[in-house]
């Protein structure tokens, strides 16, 4: 079996105005998919990042595609995940998953691990999860994943979106999304995006949310905060964040050195709310320092930064020798990328959390899975019993995704400019903010 | 594709009378083949420590092998790698390899493992360093592995074999095996095993062999002395075993604590011997106490017993995150588990010496592979372009093997009862020694 062709397709889908410390999401995400297609007819597949930098990182990578065996390819191309400028460099705080460019080459080698093992996986009828060999769960479970939010469903023009979700920028509104978010895919979690209003406000949010569902509730201001911040806001929810509820802190403040501080402030006072991060730590080479400051008690993966699936595996390992907790990290996706982190979840013994997830953000006009959008039942994805990720192309749908990314004006992430467009003219990122 | 016929063989090899801190090897070795059949008819082999224990405890897991799908079943069986009694249990440093029920899970779900990605490879004509989806080389390179060595070829009455190397017992015997081991095989590094004559005749030794032959020299005493002892052949081998020679001293001294000593004197003269380990640090949970502590600078590992081929290559991970090296430790083995050893090296970016192995010490009167002894050359196994380990079983041989099992009385190894048939009959561990 050798690889006979390589499409690269750039997306745009539509993304409705969610809040962040980042700033607000433009009317549209990004989304790239990469399809290697074996001289047996077999189309693997895979979704990333989008916009003109992976796309254009995937397509100068081709020679090196072209002709390749996939069994081999991705012990052929481990150089980008190791060594010199390949992902051992350190974290960054400032910018958003997907453009930092010291985890470019990571990134490109997981897309096409992905597409590699969906398209053995394909071609063997074996599902994914078991072509790496340690499945270990048929059903893996998500969060509801709540943010403030401006009025408007995304898209812009004639392509503007129904707005699903309305306006929710108070308790109450959260309390309403959250409410509506479990009544359609069956959630027990609930990680909830803050970092964005006065953390009195998001203090009251999360109680609310805490006192209604009664159900483990996890806040990630992205480093929004102060250490002193930090440790008043884990005083406050205590209960509803600690450990003993399921609950964490993500990254409430930024760099390790205060996240360390912060969980020893908490400790001091006999306060056991663990501390999450996928922005102090986004990279092996953070782990030995992490850890040894006791800067982090649960590391958020993603496939698609962290150099792929079998990295990822291998991260799940070093938390658990280390007594560190895993869970999975999301950004704005569809289908392709929800299936891969179904399969990689379900291949990954030590993961300790319901894993997060963008899918509800996204909706039907933009899947470009075949049939129509993944199903998230009782909370959980389901493994299908298909061979690779168990979904397909719809071409119509890819190319209506290019039609858009071509006609928007997009072409990178940058929720400043939106929040400068929509919200506040001098808004600028401040870490911290409060 | 299901597993259809599972089959467990006891086998005998001889082995010669080479030493050790543990004692002297017996006349024979014992060595388990596992086979696991598929419906299709073909079959993946595994080779693993043998006696009874480990063929109970195959046979013992047999209701969960027949009828199970090889790409599931590595996964369904991951009870016996994490969590309680499962491998995560602390090292020990007074029982041979294999003989330690604290990794007997490990062990057996080891050969498991290798079986079903050997039959997964076998049945797609893929290497099986290719299913395991890695592979960053196609030739693994060895070491010579010479031992002090008493008269004799192994075996006993009528099945005795020929002293292919004959005694060694000073630095000019040592000299002149591993001369023999070279023009046999052309490895261009040295591991050689002590901790059994007095450490001034072992530095005699180890100068002899590092001026004679130019090469990386290792040294292995397996724990037979104090730290003080150990800080002075350190130093006094600080240009023969340095890191600047690609050398180093495995297990000098017991435990973490007293590896981390030998480590702190030697810095502190200034001497960066570095210190390798297979019996201070020998699972998972041993590993964090032991990079903090600066214990071990190389960590050996073995698919056998670390809980196979994918537990290694995520040690493998783990050494290169936190600096510290990786080689691969070996026992008395045939061609199966070189075949092994060869395909999960193969498939391990970070593996930063030439690894260890027993196999000049088997012959090939015993050698179970079809076609006979897996060769050798310029001191590397090549990957073979066949599928999964790219070894068949020869069943006539299996057969005899089995048959010197059923006829010889060893049922474990103990080196030990055998130090005092031949040697001294009051003989006893001693750790330490000298």
């Amino acid at each position: 079996m050798r690889i006979a062709e390589v499409h690269i397709h750039n997306l745009a889908i539509a993304d409705p105005p969610i809040r962040s410390s980042y700033g607000l999401h433009q009317p549209y995400a990004l989304r790239s998919i990469l399809e290697l297609k074996s001289d047996d007819g077999v189309t693997g597949i895979a979704e990333t990042y989008g916009g003109e930098a992976p796309a254009a990182a995937l397509e100068a990578l081709k020679p090196r595609l072209i002709g390749a065996n996939p069994f081999r390819l991705t012990g052929s191309l481990m150089d980008l995940i190791g060594g010199e400028g390949s992902g051992d460099a350190r974290s960054q705080t400032m910018l958003v998953p997907g453009e930092n460019p010291l985890d470019a080459n990571p990134r490109t080698y997981s897309a096409v691990e992905t597409a590699c093992l969906d398209l053995i996986g394909k071609t063997l009828n074996v599902p994914l999860c078991d072509v790496l060999g340690t499945r270990v769960r048929d059903a893996v479970p998500f969060s509801a994943y709540p943010f403030y939010k401006h009025a408007g469903g995304g898209g812009e023009g004639d392509d503007k979106r129904e707005d699903e979700y309305g306006e929710a920028l108070t308790p109450e509104g959260l309390v309403a999304q959250v409410r509506q978010m479990i009544a359609t895919y069956g959630f027990k979690d609930i990680k909830f995006k803050t970092g964005v209003l006065d953390p009195d406000i998001e203090i009251e949010t999360v109680r609310q949310l805490a006192r209604e569902f009664r159900m483990p509730v996890r806040m990630d201001p992205n480093s929004a905060w102060t250490v002193e911040t930090s440790i008043r806001v884990g005083r406050e929810l205590r209960e509803e964040l600690g450990a003993h509820t399921g609950g964490y802190l993500e990254d409430p403040t930024a760099t390790i050195d205060g996240m360390a501080a912060v969980r020893r402030g908490l400790l001091a006072e006999g306060i056991d709310v663990p501390l999450a991060s996928n922005v102090a730590v986004t990279c092996f080479a953070d782990l030995p320092e992490a850890f040894a400051k006791n800067a982090v008690q649960i590391v958020l993966c993603d496939h698609h930064y962290w150099g792929g699936m079998r990295q990822v595996m291998q991260l799940a390992k070093i938390c658990q020798v280390w007594g560190v907790g895993l869970s999975m990290h999301s950004n704005s996706h569809l289908g392709v990328s929800m299936m891969a982190m179904a399969h990689v979840a379900a291949a990954t013994p030590h993961l300790t959390y319901a894993c997060d997830t963008h899918y509800p953000w996204s909706q039907a006009k933009d899947e470009v899975v075949l049939g129509g959008r993944v199903p998230i039942v009782d909370g959980v994805i389901r493994i299908p019993e298909r061979g690779g990720l168990g979904v397909e192309l719809d071409y119509d749908q890819v190319a209506r995704g290019r039609e858009r990314y071509a006609k928007c004006p997009y072409r990178k992430r940058d929720d400043t400019a939106e929040m400068r467009k929509h919200v506040d003219p001098t808004w600028e990122r401040l870490l911290p903010r409060w």
